[in-house]
């Protein structure tokens, strides 16, 4: 052809064109097939009467293996390459660059996973579900071992699609956290528990803070209407969104006009449904937040467990938990709870709510102990998977290590091995290790929102979270998963993951409260 | 071959049963698709924000066209004739040869529709829908109009497809009451008219009972509890289902072990939530009284609207507004609103509930005057889709009709043309007539099941159900569609479509409440 080789000629570019409609259109398909499996989901997992699990399983594995089989189809895998030509053109940060990058690599994972075993998986993890939500309150393991057995099979399965790998758990590390793996996850957490140990021990030795402040009883409505207050303040928009009850909560999302939050109410504790709708807002906020044109393609979410986990935990710890956000906000939860709050000072509430110690729940935990449940957790999948924990004896290891890294252990597997959902999902391996990168990057992220803009913290005082949450939006939530997450955090933040600004915030903030040396 | 010609050969037995296993397989996928998509739509009516309507819409028009696709696959139709000679050789009242019979003539009618329409209706009328929500309560029939003229561009854009019949509603209202046509429902409702029409003439010429006890105000609360106790009571078994608010109540099935209801509660009205909820009960009820082996096959569900309609319309009336029924359950209703009932003697609470009077919604109308609105309907979509009225004319046509029929005209479209969801939800054509023909039969069915058990209405005075429920079941439920409506109707009562128990009914009920001769 005569045509300049800078400006494609009309008929290439037509094609290319017409490729990327179909492209579009298919992926807008895939997307759409995983929005209703999720409405199953979610529909599941707050009003479905128990008798509609089984039906509900089978749905929800069928959407999957009609999602898969489209995500798997050789006529996307044909049409993406007959795309890269194109794309090689373009500046590699456009959003059709990114496209056909990240679909491209969709796929080659996707096209390793045999449809058969994804609907196998899909209809394994809306059983175990379903059996949980009655196993824990029964504190019931036997019931639940060999759905975790089965659990434990279709983890190694799916690895085995990835062969060779380093470790087992590699493949559904990197399927959550993109670029992670067994080994690099452990050197992080290693690093953190040498600087994390000694502030937990030295603070736990302490005596306690009170917080018999937090245990009422506070009445459910106002508890969820307050609770509603704090997260539309900090950006949550419920005209595109609601809350309702769950057992675990969760975030979801159906299209970037719907996405949804879950939590669960204690008459006995304020903090539970406070901060768990803070945090699940906290991961609403960055879904919310993706650039609507990103919507319905592989770019249309965040990017990885733990990014995404960086933002729930940044607004549920770092906002919601800070002094600052209470001094704005304290006032308005003692006129909804006049008669157990008006005589509490500030002071005592804000040590209530940033009480440290020694506990049996993860999800309860406080920001110091936290990552101590998650490295237990990363390492008794891991071992499992790993073939040196039999399922069978995950109660007793799991007691054993909990005595051993926090000094107590659970009476029962209810506040045990059976307290969350996550290996009683489907998945086991590569559920945990997002909690602890997420907390940190939320000090990352957070420390280089100040370092743009100093006053965020005041304003945070006043009521005020534009600023912050506007600068996360443009340096995260907007990007929905265009770059890789350590590509993303270095464009962000300047530098590549770090645990220096996640230590220095827990020294700053449980030093001041523990008048630690 | 040489075996013998009454017993299939072991090869040809192994053939068919492959065959029917495959059979079963895609009809289950096909089921499923619905099941999903009917998710989506409870969803959408019930909890959804209005921000997620656009891509609601969407995703329910994608499954409304994989279950096409699925339910027009050429193999389908293959595998249904490949299985003819085997059913030819069983009973023709078996589960197999009903499904492969019925399976065959939905197949034969589903080919007949391109998928392209399918989906395009689907959109549809999920945007229609999402904005009736706010336009009828705004009065906008301006906005509405031309959702309503595409509804009637699809309505015999659908017609076309079964092109010649003797009227564009035909294959419309054979698709709701399999059997029925135009000219057909047009006799049927004219022979009803010539009865009803001096019945409610004699009535509406009475001074109207007086229900003021009936408006309350009644808590919310109360009175959803006290719903689901008289639901819960005539056998909706809500470990299998559960009630959720919305515009305009519905029934909707994810599985045999999922039927869920709707309903709306006005504090002012308390007979609008409770009559509402025994109304949709009555289609759970028989949705759930569906053998099981049925569900998931095109056998799996009620057989047609007027025979659905004909149980939503026997509990919420026949049951539900019987003098019977209320002197179980009315110290029962006292106790739950003292304040506002303890001095209401029964009489008087049943003459409220029962009370006749010409007026504007058909959703609140009485027993006597109803399918006068629900003809006025059936005339006015018939003259839409037959050009003889325009969309633009309609408002003024709906004032004109209830002028002549029920003697007063709405003052606005809220209460008139925008009142009713069906031509609104993407159907103009074969949404109505089912709700007379429900109530002929429920009368005929009434009557057949009282033959039988004559001790029927001494358990309803008594608060026992399970008689008339059982032979219900047994006549009718759990045969799903294996039979078409008047073959169930002639097997269930011994005798074809009658108007004479409706007519003796509502003669003998209203007779005696209002002194007729």
């Amino acid at each position: 052809m005569s045509q300049s080789r800078t400006i494609p000629a009309a008929s290439t570019v037509s094609c290319a064109e017409t490729r990327l409609t179909e492209l579009r259109k298919r992926l807008l398909e895939i997307s759409d097939l995983g929005y209703a499996a999720a409405v199953l989901g979610w529909d599941q997992a707050t009003y479905m009467p128990a008798a509609g699990a089984p039906a509900r399983g089978r749905q929800k594995a069928m959407l999957s293996r009609l999602a898969h089989e489209r995500a798997t189809d050789p006529d996307l895998g044909r049409l993406l390459d007959g795309l890269q030509t194109h794309v090689e053109a373009l500046h590699t940060d456009s959003d059709e660059a990114c496209l056909v990058r990240v679909a491209l690599r969709e796929f080659e994972r996707a096209t390793r996973v045999p449809a058969d075993f994804v609907s196998r998986r899909a209809e394994h993890g809306a059983r175990s579900y379903d059996a949980w939500t009655r196993a824990r309150p029964a504190d019931d393991f036997a019931t639940m071992r060999p759905y975790l057995e089965k659990g434990t099979e279709l983890a190694r399965e799916y690895a085995g699609f990835f062969a060779p790998c380093a470790a087992i758990a590699d493949p559904l590390i990197d399927r959550s956290d993109d670029g992670m793996t067994t080994a690099s996850v452990r050197a992080l957490f290693d690093a953190l528990r040498a600087d994390l140990v000694p502030i937990a021990n030295a603070i736990c030795d302490q005596a306690p803070a009170d917080d018999s402040c937090l245990r009422g009883p506070f009445d459910e409505g106002p508890q969820l209407a307050f609770a509603t207050l704090a997260i539309e303040a900090i950006g949550y928009d419920m005209r595109r969104g609601r809350m309702d009850k769950t057992h675990h909560p969760f975030c979801t999302k159906f299209s970037g006009d719907d996405v949804r939050i879950t939590t669960r109410v204690r008459l006995d504790d304020l903090s539970d449904a406070l901060f768990s709708c803070m945090h699940e807002a906290g991961h609403a906020i960055y879904e919310q937040g993706v650039a609507s044109a990103l919507v319905g393609t592989p770019l249309g979410h965040g990017v990885s467990a733990g990014v995404h986990e960086s933002q729930s935990r940044m607004w549920e710890n770092m906002v919601g938990r800070s002094r600052g956000f209470w001094e704005h906000f304290y006032p308005a939860l003692q006129r909804t709870f006049p008669a157990q709050l008006q005589a509490v000072p500030l002071e005592t509430f804000y040590r209530a709510i940033n009480k440290v110690q020694r506990s049996l729940i993860r999800t309860d935990a406080d920001e110091v102990t936290y990552n101590l449940h998650v490295m237990m957790r990363f390492d008794l999948e891991i071992d499992m998977l790993e073939g040196r924990l039999a399922v069978k004896d995950l109660p007793e290891a799991w007691r054993a290590r909990m005595q051993a890294d926090l000094g107590l252990a659970p009476a029962d597997d209810r506040d045990g091995c059976l307290q969350d959902v996550h290996w009683y999902s489907g998945w086991i391996g590569g559920a945990f290790q997002g909690y602890t990168i997420g907390n940190i990057l939320a000090a990352q992220l957070y420390d280089a929102a100040v370092a743009a803009h100093p006053s965020i913290p005041t304003e945070i005082g006043e009521g005020a979270y534009d600023t912050l949450s506007g600068w996360l939006c443009d340096r995260v939530y907007r990007h929905g998963a265009k770059f890789r997450p350590d590509e993303l955090i270095e464009r962000a933040t300047g530098a590549p993951l770090a645990i220096a600004p996640y230590v220095a915030y827990l020294r700053g903030k449980y030093g001041a409260l523990y008048q630690l040396s």
